[in-house]
């Protein structure tokens, strides 16, 4: 009898985004005229940037004669998008790390989802609360949890970002073995100092753990002290990985692409103690099990780091900076009331699409999340429904 | 301390194709000026089909302009894609898939990687010799196999494929649980009647098994009664999930795109008995970890589907047939003698890559695959090294 992975049935409802996408759906069914406006997920609106655009068409001209045709690339990635990044986004800032410790992929999503399958079952996590789902969800698939019981799974140490503690949560009293954190903060928009970072990084040298770092929204950082990278921090590099993304930064959420980076030295162990580098059992899940991401697409990544492509890539995180966060393109709203009432509430009232907080964990109950993801008009717009439907 | 998956110590050595390139690169290091003809991998080596191209170019310049971007797309892929697949490929042959059965991904490498993941780890697999190695090793990950032994994995059924039984394995003497088959086969180049799928069908069905069935070669088929899909066999429904690719088909190797089919009814089952759909399991696992193919390929391969395309890949597949195997790109040749002395032989003598047999198990100790991915031109060359290099 085949029988199926039975922590899926662990997993509460259904996936957070899916469900908004219903209810909007829903409403939309009901109400056909009334244009609604999108700040929950964070998604881009705006069309990619010219050079990526020219690149992208240049690359499926290659694709269109036999001469220039290309067929499976590495798995990996190619050398000119690894080398481009290892350059830009690390070396120029004093961060060290070279371009064969970096993979590309279609995705930080499937990234950070995948890559706790190369780690033990068996071992302590903890996980910021509120928090991005996936992160949670995939160890509950996994089987690194128990059961979801009064708000949240056993055997998870949630680490707690509330407003108390500025969104930095404490370091963990106990020993834990995987940490996940993601600065500038998504859904909270906090962003970490070096400072706070390094306590982290010794934390995880101390306890032998290992730091899981989403950096997707580093390019809304607009103060030069706040790290873009966790590998700007002395000795991150044996305890950390690190996930990018192309999608907040260059619009690439419909396109796809992204990044994850392994420093060669960065350790775990086995049962006995023996240490074994990241770097070689990710290279094997990642060519055992993806295979590559589109051609095209990778070179119209590469074009976000031409002069061209820099200029206009700052152009519309600018843009988007003015009706964000500081540092983030994400605003945290104590909604004092429950997150999904509030939900359906805006949507109802206003036709402004929110996520509720509590989709990120128990500390969002009484919270929502707005995207800075669209145009200044309907964020402008979207703002003055809000303050008829609040009564304001 | 973070600890490894030690499962992952129990693969042998590194995946067969990153290690034949990395000894491709090894030899033309050592021979610059030689041309190597590549009959290995099956990697196309022909441009695009030109209404591909066209939809493809179109798509990026709707991304282009901020009225046609595409942010995040539904993660199971667009609407007009599932719909011209629903009806091309499965309606038109009277094989009864819906739209929304049809999951559309990145690559039938990752599908057929990924999808052990919503199965339980305590269950009996039955898996060809020889046969595509990612079915195997991403079962050794996740722990459903002992230890490397002989030759080969302890606690996995193996189906011996070999000249006796014409390259069809006979069912298993003993019940299983999940059993991997792919026809047109990867690397035998062996097709599958009607009758004797029929009968694999209903060994699942007594057994309450599982089918995960590989189809990514079906459109080299050349002969009406040979089935390119399982559910052309009456019953399979319940018991089967489908594999299929654009790589092969329309030269998407480099571009990325992949299906993967999961009928609603198709069960499987809790420990108490109790029986769950794997189409919302799969769809769970889909929308958690992964974010949906990159807009513009799936736009270029909807083309495929256009009256256009259809015969531009009809002419693309001819070609090829032209020098592959009957319905397959691929021949499978009893080499005599060990397959990598052999693989080696031929890159140093011949200056052709060929794929060792024994990359695909132990029944492929002795024998080579050579494919069809190349131009007529570079295949007629390579049979001649061959034959001189064979001394013949």
């Amino acid at each position: 009898m085949i029988k199926i992975n039975e922590h899926y049935l662990k997993l509460q409802a259904s996936y957070l985004f899916s469900t908004i996408a219903s209810r909007v759906a829903d409403y939309q069914k009901k109400n056909p005229d009334r244009e609604i406006i999108r700040l929950g997920i964070g998604d881009c609106t705006r069309a990619l940037p010219i050079a990526c655009i020219a690149a992208f068409h240049k690359a499926v001209d290659e694709m269109a004669a036999d001469a220039s045709f290309r067929g499976y690339g590495p798995e990996q990635g190619y050398a000119f998008l690894r080398e481009a990044i290892s350059k830009n986004d690390f070396q120029a800032r004093g961060a060290d790390v070279s371009a064969d410790e970096i993979f590309i992929s279609d995705g930080a999503k499937c990234d950070t989802g995948n890559f706790q399958e190369i780690l033990s079952t068996d071992i302590r996590i903890a996980i910021p609360d509120p928090v991005y789902p996936v992160y949670i969800d995939t160890n509950v698939m996994s089987g690194r949890t128990g059961i979801f019981q009064d708000g949240r799974y056993q055997n998870i140490i949630y680490l707690e970002s509330t407003r108390k503690n500025n969104y930095i949560p404490d370091l963990p009293a106990e020993p834990v073995d995987l940490i996940y954190l993601c600065y500038p903060n998504n859904p909270t928009g906090a962003t970490i100092t070096k400072e706070a970072l390094a306590r982290w990084v010794d934390f995880a040298r101390k306890n032998k753990a290992l730091i899981l770092f989403d950096a997707a929204y580093e390019a809304f950082i607009r103060n030069d002290a706040i790290p873009h990278s966790i590998y700007e921090i002395e000795g991150a590099r044996e305890v950390a990985v690190e996930f990018r993304s192309f999608s907040k930064t260059a619009g690439f959420t419909g396109t796809r692409c992204a990044f994850t980076v392994v420093p060669k030295n960065c350790l775990a162990y086995d049962e006995s103690g023996h240490a074994h580098a990241l770097h070689g059992l990710w290279n094997r899940r990642h060519t055992t099990k993806f295979n590559g991401v589109s051609y095209p697409v990778q070179r119209a990544a590469e074009a976000i780091y031409s002069e061209e492509g820099k200029a206009q890539v700052k152009e519309i995180i600018d843009l988007m900076s003015h009706v964000g966060g500081e540092h983030s393109p994400y605003i945290w709203i104590n909604a004092n009331r429950d997150s999904w009432t509030f939900f359906d509430m805006l949507l109802e009232s206003a036709g402004v699409v929110c996520t509720p907080g509590a989709g990120f964990g128990a500390c969002g109950q009484q919270y929502i999340r707005l995207s800075a993801f669209n145009s200044y008009e309907n964020t402008d717009k979207a703002m003055i429904r809000l303050r008829e439907a609040l009564g304001k």
